[in-house]
């Protein structure tokens, strides 16, 4: 089997590597608009082959998009539109209902497989790609009601391959609980550190003290503007009300403190810690 | 040299492992107002004895208090009424001014070295304590002017036996910094756990999706309310005033993003991400 993977960044790459050592398939091709990465990515491995766009659609049997949303959402009806009856497309994408409500009315739309393998880092580009990435992580497949039961089948295998475990969703569904489990992480990480690198400007030392506590905090604040962007753009209407949700919760965190109500804010830090739960 | 610590948890146990491995004292006493915390500090090896406070006070060269700043709020003053002109305290607490100001006229002052080693994890009691918890971090020692120079080098040699960087700073200048850097970082985590948590109540599998960005801003939701309410509590202002950049901040993004105003999303972004040059 030939895979063709469009967009050689964390992701893309990451797959690549665990797809051949687990012998999904044979043979990779790969492209991507920067030459850079493209190049790069031929370099190190990640894929056997770079060929330009038109030349990967047409050889691969499983096509995997992943490029930013907002390039996917521009791309996805050009494949469908260029692919054969027996070629499938999946991607990779963090916002789901938009892209998947672009292409519910193609012809070809029972040969796409509206997916996302919920892992990354905050780095980006073939360097950043490493075996591993997917492994215990959910690999959701969407609206799979929509697709070919062969090409969903196939995209299963592949995240068994990749060592996920398979959760399906309706699109929607998918969105609102990434605005939660990950989008507004990711906001929350950015405005953390704007504030402290404003703090900075006046205080050259204040990042002396930087404990792993703000190391971990402000982690995801290193996550780059191409991919980020277009995911708060499509998933809008979600990110603000989570947003809404948590800037309640800061709230009443400032109440007790303004307060000085010591219980109040002993018990909102005993909820929270409820959270021990789900993380190890 | 006989080391006294106060308070046998995460902080207290983590320095004792390193300071006995690098031989800065041969004898450890400690107490704890927590009996298991005692005895568990005792059987895994922390201290040599657990003895009663009064005691551990007449025996030791150096006192570690090591306890939540709201406690040692109270026992600093009768620490220093109790000891002698050749006994030597210092403390560990995240917050230094209110507590550096309870002792400022007292006749032991100058026995006393207020400082802060900056370092911990989201664990708490005497099973948290790890060897190497402070290498390479930063051991604050504030208003070293009002202390014994001979106090003031004895807990420096400490910190340098603890693999720190020795940094002299104001109290009043220690707490907005660590608000900055540390205290914040702790509500932001506590709300979005709370936010989280809050919506699983209706959704129950949100979780499945918790990817590892999640887990790394969400972390520090883990602490402890004996250590962190207090905190929060004595460095009310500061706190209160970070919040408030914090939560500008927070509505600049939001703005952006009911706007739809990509050019705003990826200058923030772009701007956030300079923090890379901090965090390795």
């Amino acid at each position: 089997m030939t895979i063709g993977i469009i967009g050689l960044g964390l992701i893309g790459g990451s797959m690549a590597i665990d797809l051949r050592r687990n012998k999904f398939a044979d043979h990779f091709l790969g492209c991507d608009n920067d030459n850079l990465n493209a190049m790069t990515a031929q370099r190190i491995g990640l894929v056997d082959e770079i060929v330009p766009y038109e030349e990967l659609i047409k050889k691969s049997d499983l096509i995997i998009l992943s490029v930013p949303v907002s390039a996917a959402l521009r791309m996805l009806p050009d494949i469908l539109d260029k692919i054969t009856d027996d070629q499938y497309v999946t991607d990779v994408c963090s916002t789901k209902e938009r892209l998947n409500d672009s292409v519910h009315y193609h012809p070809k739309r029972k040969n796409y497989v509206a997916s996302h393998p919920m892992s990354g880092t905050e780095f980006s580009g073939p360097w950043a790609a490493i075996p591993n990435l997917f492994a215990g992580r959910a690999g959701i497949i969407c609206n799979a009601e929509d697709s070919d039961i062969k090409a969903v089948e196939l995209v299963r295998k592949m995240y068994d391959c990749l060592n996920m475990r398979v959760i399906y969703m309706r699109a929607a569904h998918h969105d609102v609980h990434t605005a939660y489990v990950s989008h507004v992480s990711h906001v929350i990480s950015f405005a953390l550190a704007l504030t402290v690198l404003d703090k900075e400007k006046n205080e050259k030392n204040i990042f002396d003290l930087a404990s792993g506590g703000f190391a971990s905090t402000a982690r995801l604040a290193k996550s780059n503007a191409d991919m980020w962007a277009p995911i708060f753009l499509q998933n809008k209407d979600n990110v603000l009300s989570v947003l809404d949700s948590y800037m309640e919760k800061l709230q009443s965190f400032k109440t007790a403190l303004e307060n000085q109500d010591e219980k109040q804010l002993r018990a909102l830090i005993e909820e929270a810690n409820r959270i021990k739960r789900i993380l190890r």
